[in-house]
């Protein structure tokens, strides 16, 4: 047996280097033996590297997904308090647009069994920016979040041991192999996991821009394809955006800055950006549950939830229940804060032409506010505060941003590199396309 | 520390994922931080996969090999005893090679500090071959090896933990993540390994067709040219030769088996196409050392070295001095034999087309003669011997070959499918060309 196995595992590896389409069932082997232990990390290593650069067809990738997806337990909930629908974002910086979704999603009538991810890289994680808020938990055991789903119509989970497992195995390695650029391994990524969950439909936010994986307009929409395809064949509901990544999204980047700006969103306060691609995901998230007929209908609803108030108190209910403590009332909303905020000034008078997400999403994270690698401990308090954004009129002096730091040398050091990141020009300059 | 260098492994396995050339600076870094344990097996085995899909350009080809021959210790002998040249064969079935030729370079006026490999996958190695002879010992210590080479020119090595460490380490992952066949990295690890021998150059026989790794000309070519252009940028002397691996080299195939054979060549008695392949890379080598002018004058002092019983003795000598005994004038030299051989006969008249060299191999490793996995025991009775070669007429019934194996059912079973591998056809058959 060992003898079979250790021939048919290089034999699958051999056929993706040849750039030979794979059955499903040599991919389910592959999976299967992977997260048995089975299959060792450097041939998961070698066969990733074969995908990212041979690809994978179309039935390769659904069962890619299935495979991964079934590697682990699958949610399910009764099928009669509403359609279940989540939302997923390929990452950017500043994207905290999960934090009011969620609650707006389930005042407008769906079930919203939401599993985040942490940040890595240069972008920030759901989770992370919510364990901002003391006493949060996020591990909530499936049967915990299954409750919290029945009473709430929703909540932030993490992705569990139980869940997925070869999707966790196999993005470590990614990670640590530069194998993560793949369309057809992201897919089976995100979709894995979201169908896990025992949903019936996901929209798909795919970020494209400097501050976005996806970086071309091309490879962005080549995921929206493979994504749309893979859930057409899986029998599940799916919608994709396609939205701009250039600059940060909204005017705060980092863990309790943006937890404080989701709040003013579901205030009804918040950035145009912001509010804007939520209304809009949200509408998609309804429309994919049959509970409205049109985009504007949906982004009705969607406001509504915010102006009544409904979408905020629902947030702080979730909040308590996974045992976070909000002081809506409060400076910050009582959120630890940095000891250091310095500004960053605008060196010449024009207007504001580029912000660099990506950049700013590294220097967040050498601040302390992201992780260099799996494990590492995450300062909440850090990160940027925008006070003018692409297409704004700026005079030399103004105030273009805060940095927030743990001391008075990182904060230095982080305003002065992020201000090469900005570029202020004399021509007016066009506010930018948030959907692509 | 941790994070400079985390980001460069990834760094440089994108670059060679995305296509681009490394720096001798990255690729030293990679191999020693290999060897280190800094960088895991699963970075390296998306790093060779990649390289395998992508190539390597020929500065790359030298900086990976000058990074792995310096992994270790680098062999020095006195400069004044004769030239330091040596042999390696791609590796066949049947390539008995190296046993003879050995001896008659030495007795030729070269020294030859021979480090061979063992047998994986179909085609057999040197050492498992030579450990066939009873208390026979190939893992010298590098002082002991040095010693045998001042004292009788030369002696069959085997790589040691001090020799070359990065081969050792990043073959053992390419053999189970199906990176074995790529140039660059076939160069690499051929070269390195040669070159820490301390030899100022090799002959190199690539072998060519289905019982070898390289089965097509283009390939054979394109891997010649690779390995000469990095001796010529290391200041080494290379000749290479490409020779046919359609069906098995001489008669027999199998550990003891071909020890016999090698003994008979350097008894004058060998087959046709050993003797005719010994004599042509002895040829080269004295080439290469500067001891003759033409090929011919190489060839006619490699036959002198058998005709006149010296590379017969040298032979034994080196094989006393290596705790071998080996009874020269008894049945089989003394070598353990198989309990059972059974004939393998002609089901038809005609000429013989084809033998499948590549079947042999696989069989022979089936019959326990070969490895599955690394420290897999070899038996070192089992193999065949072939009554008829490509080219030979053949009437009904008459014997095609012998196998040796360690029951009858082995043997039953392997002589049936042997069959399969040999045709025999009515038009006669062209004697097959061994230099290609």
């Amino acid at each position: 047996m060992i003898m079979d196995d250790a021939m048919s595992v290089i034999e699958i590896i051999s056929k993706k280097r040849d750039g030979a389409p794979l059955s499903e069932k040599e991919i389910r082997y592959f999976i299967d033996g992977f997260v048995a232990g089975d299959i060792a990390d450097y041939q998961m290593s070698a066969f990733l590297m074969a995908v990212v650069l041979n690809g994978m067809t179309g039935v390769e990738t659904v069962a890619m997904t299935r495979a991964m997806m079934e590697s682990g337990i699958l949610l399910e909930f009764a099928p009669s308090d509403g359609p279940l629908i989540d939302k997923h974002s390929t990452g950017g910086v500043g994207d905290k647009i999960s934090l009011m979704l969620l609650p707006i999603a389930i005042e407008c009538g769906l079930r919203v069994p939401m599993i985040s991810g942490r940040g890595l890289g240069f972008t920030g994680g759901t989770l992370d920016k919510l364990e901002s808020i003391p006493g949060l938990k996020t591990d909530l055991a499936p049967d915990r979040f299954a409750e919290l789903v029945e009473m709430l119509g929703g909540c932030f989970g993490a992705q569990t041991e139980e869940i997925v497992p070869a999707d966790r195995k196999i993005y470590a390695l990614r990670d640590a192999t530069a194998t993560v650029r793949s369309v057809p391994l992201i897919t089976a990524s995100i979709l894995s996991k979201k169908f896990a969950e025992g949903i019936s439909g996901v929209v798909i936010d795919v970020k494209c821009g400097r501050g976005a994986f996806m970086q071309k307009a091309d490879e962005a929409r080549d995921l929206a394809e493979s994504l749309e395809m893979v859930g057409r064949e899986m029998g599940r509901g799916i919608r994709t955006v396609i939205t701009s990544m250039e600059q940060p999204l909204g005017h705060s980047a980092g863990n309790a800055l943006e937890v404080i700006e989701a709040v003013s969103v579901l205030s009804g306060k918040g950035p145009g950006d912001c509010t804007e691609l939520t209304h809009r995901l949200v509408a998609e998230m309804l429309l994919l549950g049959g509970l409205v007929q049109t985009q504007e209908e949906g982004m009705e609803r969607s406001a509504e939830a915010i102006a009544s108030g409904r979408a905020l108190d629902r947030f702080a209910r979730i909040v308590e229940a996974q045992g976070g403590e909000l002081d809506l009332g409060g400076e910050d909303l009582g959120l630890p804060a940095a000891p250091v905020i310095k500004a960053g000034l605008a060196p010449r008078s024009g207007h504001v032409a580029m912000i660099d997400a990506r950049l700013m999403g590294e220097l967040i994270r050498g601040l302390g506010g992201g992780r260099f690698e799996v494990g590492d401990e995450i300062d909440p308090t850090v990160g940027f505060r925008l006070h003018k954004k692409k297409g704004d009129k700026a005079s030399r002096g103004d105030k273009l941003f805060e940095v927030h730091a743990r001391n008075d040398i990182d904060a230095e050091r982080a305003a002065r590199k992020m201000l090469e990141g900005i570029s202020i020009i004399d021509d007016p300059v066009s506010s930018p396309q948030l959907f692509l």
